[in-house]
């Protein structure tokens, strides 16, 4: 299938987020747009997300980044479909970048789209990309105080994958306290405990993807 | 001295940045523009730089976040003067902020002001605040891909604090190729390993900010 993007698509967000959905709705395809601060582990989690799915769901990623190849590489690397946007200095994705990259993506033959946004906990979130879900990576380097000192990115996510937890030993952080700070914020949402290096905790984050793929595909 | 804003410092970042600049200069006040990611360490490096210099310098600090008092509470309570502003969603400070801010403090009775950017990679380091430098913070667990992958900030700071060094025997981190990489893109730029919370290292981030102050001091 073969994607023509209308003019105002280029020009309107909210119109190119709603050419994307009205995209991924036909051709059955789930997407989940992860957003982080710089450093949070986004692709290692997609590497490993890639190494444990691809068997059961055919799975391309759209990687953005400032500059640099190097995320989407990686994700070839794991034999998954990667395309990379590159925004020169621009702080997140946003729909219109996404609809240009699915002319790269054959969508009938693809179940999960991740979205690697740009890191950053600041801009991301304000923009709608068409995905199904919004899901945050928090590590346990950067502190306690994220969840309130960034409310935006945790109030508009529905999910908080809680990565690093193998460096709990050596660092003064409260998965409780984070669980409660996010209650606080967004009691909607959930705190998957975490490490994509050691592989721990991994399951929940696959067994949430599935069951999500599951919904979208009945739809 | 009170500061009285003109109405074009108001509507105009650069203008702002100058009228800043001005103060600066007149009170013989060091000024430093830290930036990092969220959760790199900068509060808890500026709680440490306040307890080794305010022997010797009079500190205040200006905290930048998105929402919260939480730094600058932690700053006070090192016994420093600090303003915060709270950008409600705002992914940078700019220098009509920090305008405002020096309402608020008597620059006269101020030898090191530091300012402490919202946690970003990517916004902070296009706006020019009136500094005399600017000052990138990265920490260890971000992972070695954050110099090539966020080029705009290294290229635009003199100084990268590489942070949470106690961390580089559980993580696959290379100071030599950060440094490497950061003298590909930026060869005037320096590297100081340090952890602000071991103190190893951070003699030669005081010695840089004393020599900074002395030749600001001379001017």
């Amino acid at each position: 299938m073969k994607v023509t993007l209308r003019t105002d698509v280029l020009t309107n967000n909210n119109k190119a987020a709603e050419f994307n959905r009205e995209l991924f709705l036909n051709t059955k395809t789930l997407v989940i747009n992860l957003m982080s601060s710089p450093g949070a582990g986004k692709t290692t989690l997609l590497e490993e997300t890639v190494r444990a799915l691809s068997g059961q769901y055919r799975i391309a990623v759209i990687e953005g980044d400032l500059a640099t190849e190097k995320d989407a590489e990686r994700i070839r690397a794991m034999g998954a479909k990667a395309v990379q946007i590159n925004t020169h200095g621009g702080c997140h994705l946003d729909a219109r970048m996404i609809a240009a990259a699915l002319g790269e993506i054959d969508l009938e033959e693809v179940d999960l789209l991740f979205i690697e946004n740009v890191g950053n906990l600041v801009c991301p979130s304000g923009y709608d990309l068409g995905q199904h879900h919004k899901v945050a990576v928090l590590s346990v380097p950067e502190g306690n105080d994220k969840i309130p000192k960034y409310p935006q990115m945790f109030m508009r996510t529905e999910l908080v994958l809680l990565n690093k937890i193998d460096l709990l030993p050596y660092l003064d952080f409260s998965v409780e306290e984070a669980r409660k700070d996010l209650m606080e914020i967004n009691p909607e949402s959930h705190l998957f405990p975490l490490s994509a290096r050691t592989k721990e905790g991994l399951r929940e984050w696959f067994t949430w993807t599935e069951e999500a793929f599951a919904k979208c595909v009945k739809r």
